[in-house]
Parts: C-alpha cells; structure tokens; sequence
C-alpha cells in the first residue's frame, strides 16, 4: 500500500489522547484551526491528522462542516486507495467466511472493519452498499471496484439514501454500479428463504443485525403461538414458524410491508400456520386484549423509539408502555422477546421498562438471555456508538 | 398451598419501595426495629414483612446478624413449606427442560428463581443443593423432600461450604441426604463426557454458568490451535476439542484439576490433540512468549479477581494485565475468549481492559459477542446481584 501524502490536519494539545486510546473520530473543537483552518477543505478531502507537535496519527478524511470533523482510517498512513479498501475488505470478509455457512451478512460495518461512514450487505451475489460519509461517499468508485475484484458480484447497488447524509451535505440516491436488478433478491436465513426489496425497503433491505437472535429464538417457540410485532417483512415470525411454532401472527402497519411478509409466507410454505396483519403495533394489541387473545411468544422488534438523546425520555418511556402491552397478551408463563436499537437507549433502561411494566401487571420477569448485534456487525471497543442493538428474551411469570 | 402465619417483620416508612419495586431484600436498616425489634428473631426465622403501615409485603425470612436482614420469598404471603417449594421448584424445571435436551442444568437460581438463598444443580440424576442463608438452611428437609418428590434422584447432596454461609454463622459441611456416591458424577455437554468430584470440586463441580458460552465457542475453532487458562476440569478446552480444533492446551495450576482434566481427555479419546499442563497462567503465557509460541484461539475463564468492591481498581489491573498477556501469544488475527465471574467487575470495566491491553500491543479489538451467564441462571431484573456473569469474544488485530 502507497503511503499518503496528504495535506495536514493538526489537533490541539492533548486532543489525541483517545485517538491514541483506539477511537477513530476527530471532532471539530479538537482541531487547532489557527495552524490547519478547516475552511481549507472540501467535504470528504483526505488528511493526514497529526497531533500537536506534528507526530503523526495517521490518514483520514475531514469534513469541514459536520460536528466529527475527521476520521482516522490508517494509524499506519496508507493512502485512502483501492489497495488499503481491498485489504480491509479482505480482512472483514474472512471472519464472515469463517462465521456464516451461507453468503448472507454485512461484510462491511464501518468503523468497527476499519472503513469509516461505509456499510456493505451481502445477499449472495448481490451486495448493497451504503455511503455515509463525505469521505466515503468520495470513495465510492475504489469501494466498487475493490468489492468487484474480491467477489465479482452480479450486482452492486449504492443505497445512499440515509438520513445521515443530509448532515454531510450529501444528496440522496440509490446508484446501481454493477449488473442491473432484473428479479428480486432473496436472502436466506435459518433454512428459510425472504424476497426483499433493497431499493424500496428499509436501510438495505434486510436486518442482518437480529441474524443471531433469530437463531436464539428456536427453543423457545415449538409448539408455540407466537406474535411477531413491528414485522417489517416477517424475519422473526417466519424464524418462529422454521422452527417448529403452531401459529404465528405477524402484525405490521405498513400494507406494503405485509404484502412482503405474505409474500414470504408462501415463499417458504407457511399459508395456514402464519397470518399477516396490517395494523399499528398498540391498536393490535389493544383488540388482541378485548378479544382476550393470548400468545405465547411476543416479539417486539421496533423502529428506534430514541432517534436523538434528547428524546430519550419520551422514548423510554414508549419503550415500557409497548413491553407493557405486550405482556398483557401474554400467557401466564410465557415468552418476551425485546429489542431495542437506540443507540441513545441504554440497555438497562430498557429492561428497567420491562421491570416496570412487569410490575404494574403483578407478575414477575425472568430474563434469561440478552441480546445483541450479531457479530458481522462487530462493536469497536473504543466506540461505543458502534455498539447499538440491544434486547432480551424473558420469561414472564404470575408475581 | 397455606397462608402463613409468621410473625411480623416492619419496616419503616417508605422502605418497601423498593420491594414493591420487585427486589426481595431488606437491609437491615430498612427494618422499624422500635416496633419489630430485630433481637426477637433467631436467624432463619420465618417472617411476615409489613410496611410501615402494617400492610403485609409478603412472606420471607429473617437474619437478625446479617446486612441483608429478611429476603422475600412470597408475596401472597403463602407459608415457606413444601408446597411452595414444590410449586417454584415446578416451575423452574419447565423451563429448563424447554431449554435443554438433556437433564443436567442449574435447576434453581435462588432469587431469580424465586428461592432465595438455594441453588440447585442437576446432573441427570444425581442432584447437588447449596443453601447459603439460614433461613434456607432451615427449610433444607423440606427442599430435599420437595426434590424427592419431583425428581426421585438417585443421589441429592448438600454441598453446603460457600463462603458466604459464614456471615449468615451457617457451618461448612457436605451432608448426602439421598442415596450414596458410590461412583464417579459424569456431566453431558455438547455431546462430551466430565467426569466431575461434586465433593471436593469447586461449589457443585461444574459451572453450568457458560454453558452457553461454550455452545456458542464451536464456530470460532474449527481447524485452530486453542489454548484454554484457568482450565479447572477442561470444560472450554474439550468442548473446542469437541467443536474440531486442531490442538488444545489446557492449563490450570491445580494438579487435582489438571488430573480430571487428563481424565476428561481420556474418557473422550481427545489423546494427541489435548494436552494438560500445570501451570500458573501468567507464567504459562511468560514461558509461551519466550518460546514465540502462538494460537489460534485464547480462552480467559479465571476465578473472580474482584471477590469484594473494594478490590475493584487492583482486579481490574489483573483482568487487564491477564488479558494484555493472552493477547501476545494470539496469532495475528487470532480470538480471545474473556470472561469475568466478578459481580464487582463492570462489564464495561472488562472491556475497557482489553482494549487498553490492545491498544498497547498496537493491535486493533473487534467485539464479536457479549457473553452472559446461561438462561438456566436467569437474572432477576430488580435484583442487579443476579447478573454476575460477563465476558466477550473479540477478535484481536493488527491495528
């Protein structure tokens, strides 16, 4: 790899230390804007990022106009380049290889594979990447042709649509760079097949974060009747359904969403064990509880309630009020599957939601396991944003 | 089943609140001890605990000498006799027999489980209890009838030595209360034999806490050099072993241990592939530095360094300094099993460890899974003490 030469940007005194820790981000007050004036950048320029006194922390890319004003990509100074892209590539495809049976995960989770503001799906030999970065968005052809090189993929799809890139100053698009999508993509999960829509869908199209709760869902739901909230395109009901459940419903408010999910009912064989129904999460459950339906399993898998810290009161407490009304249709010894990802919503305030809401109703939770993002979404130690799915599965017993 | 008749145990004004909250202790400052003077009480004595108001909280019992002065056992108030214990204990088997293939598991988690102060391990049919209030202790013929009655083992024993028995001023004694152990106590897990010494070995001989953990071990060894420390009787080693590692080294400083360890080996003809070393782990790793050699995989399971909070700051060193070591002798990309049975060690705490020992080495940290304590040791929610367990597998880099 070519080692880069690129303009400086240099931090104030003291303001590498948790870049020396391991973190990967340079905010915009760290830098000392007297000796490198950030007005001297376009958004997504490549910088080499020193400390103080000049010694070298290695290359990144800046952003003039966003609060993380730079990201550090290579302690050792490579250039920004299609070689470094392919060896990060090849290091993060490795782990998966070595992780999944099957060609379906997220082979690129950003900062924690060492490829800040860039996210890459793989369904097979389709692959979906996301930009979210000015730097990265500048990189996206080398990103492209390196994917290219490693996997000759039929297709490649730029989703650079998030709302992130707003803030970056980045317009939203959705780019097909290779092949073109001339039939739906499927992926495979758990022995099951699910048609998605990576262009209209959600993020890109699939949650491969919940991959391995899935898989943990299993031994609680044969025989089960279970009830799949928030269903998007019915990834945890149709796992409950593949696993031996007698009966699932899965509700989602979206009639797009559901005719994804009935989609993947019949996809997989399910007419007659799995019912779709459209319809808002609290409103289902309010009906469920006057019919007095009652479930064995409920999973509550929901959009992120907390977007922004400031929301995180109010989000907290929709959380316990949703937990709540779950249980209410639970079974006297029955199954609750939580989740939340919020960032901004901190694990245990989730399950102080649950506890709550548990003894509101007189009855009494078990938690009996906790959950987390999958590991092809590895969390970076030093940042504890990349660290932001968390849920629990948990008995609900009388008091 | 009854409703008790006890004696009344008040509390002072607004200190049921966190009892109401769904925590099962009092301390012992909580108690009005003008109104229920706390020297009427002999330890272990049943109680009725009321709110300064006489409003009954429930049934529990009582230890006029210890911090934790009265544990909540029933909030309907219900007698502390067989037939409570019948129906907790019935309970607790459902769902880990849902759980679990075969009949060896923790089968009773104290509080979590709504026992205070018992714990109950089944090996098949061989039953090891641990009481470690006195107020359990006194309902230990009724526990062991209520066992009898449900479960009909061929051998329960009273494993009663934890160290916590001595603040409650319970002796240290082992007490076979069915049958006799005539023959060796065989463990199954993830296909494999242990034979184990539920007498002499550590609490009840085997930790079923990372069961889990381990299940979750096989897909990081297959074909990898695996070095396990802290090994005891070789559960993580041979169930890599197990999983298709190419070699395991086993080390533990106790010849007794390393003597099951060899036992183990034998009994599932892992001869050649497993090897038990006795050794100190620090000086193990010292020993493997000098002699550059390396693994594939590293598994870090020692006994708790943070044994009381105030050894927080020192263990906390320890767990780094053991880690920053087992980091050194990992291959290039290698990964790190880490795990802490310290209550007192925050989870962030162990993390934050590694990746400073990490960051020393200049190496770069991926957290692929949070590890806990196994769904057969559920957490109490309200009752923080229950969730002791924690760990990580990470994969180490170069940075």
């Amino acid at each position: 790899m070519s080692q880069a030469d690129y303009p400086i940007l240099q931090l104030k005194k003291g303001e590498e230390r948790r870049l020396r820790a391991g973190h990967l981000w340079v905010f915009s007050n760290e830098i000392d804007v007297a000796v490198t004036p950030l007005g001297a950048f376009a958004p997504g320029d490549p910088v080499m990022i020193v400390d103080s006194r000049g010694h070298a922390l290695g290359s990144g890319y800046v952003n003039p106009s966003t609060l993380i004003a730079a990201r550090l990509v290579d302690r050792h100074a490579h250039a920004l380049d299609r070689s470094l892209i392919v060896h990060r590539l090849k290091v993060a495809l490795s782990i998966r290889e070595r992780l999944h049976e099957e060609p379906y995960y997220r082979l690129v989770f950003g900062e924690s594979d060492g490829l800040p503001g860039l996210v890459v799906d793989r369904f097979d030999d389709v692959i979906v990447c996301q930009a979210s970065t000015a730097g990265m968005d500048r990189l996206q052809d080398e990103v492209t042709a390196a994917i290219d090189k490693l996997l000759q993929p039929r297709v490649l799809v730029w989703k650079n649509d998030a709302g992130s890139r707003d803030i970056e100053g980045l317009p939203s698009l959705v780019d097909i760079a290779i092949g073109s999508l001339d039939r739906p993509v499927r992926v495979r999960e758990g022995g099951l097949e699910f048609e998605i829509d990576i262009v209209e869908g959600q993020k890109t199209g699939w949650f491969y974060d919940q991959h391995a709760n899935r898989d943990r869902l299993a031994r609680y739901v044969k025989g089960a009747r279970v009830l799949d909230l928030f269903s998007y395109v019915g990834a945890w009901g149709l796992r409950a359904a593949g696993s031996g459940a007698e009966s699932v419903d899965l509700v989602d408010i979206s009639p797009g969403a559901v005719g994804a999910i009935e989609r993947n009912i019949a996809l997989n064989g399910f007419e007659g064990r799995a019912t779709a129904h459209v319809s808002e999460a609290f409103e289902f459950l309010k009906a469920a509880r006057a019919e007095r339906r009652r479930w064995d399993v409920v999973i509550l898998d929901p959009p992120a309630f907390v977007k922004r810290k400031k929301d995180l009161k109010e989000g907290s407490l929709a959380y316990r009020r949703i937990n709540e009304a779950a249980m209410q249709v639970l079974e006297r010894d029955g199954i609750l599957v939580t989740a939340s990802c919020s960032h901004h919503m901190p694990r245990t305030a989730l399950l102080e939601g649950v506890q709550a809401g548990s003894r509101h109703l007189d009855r009494q939770a078990q938690v009996l396991e906790a959950l987390h993002q999958s590991p092809d979404h590895p969390v970076h130690p030093a940042i504890p944003e990349t660290d932001y799915l968390k849920g629990y599965i948990l008995r609900i017993l009388p008091a």
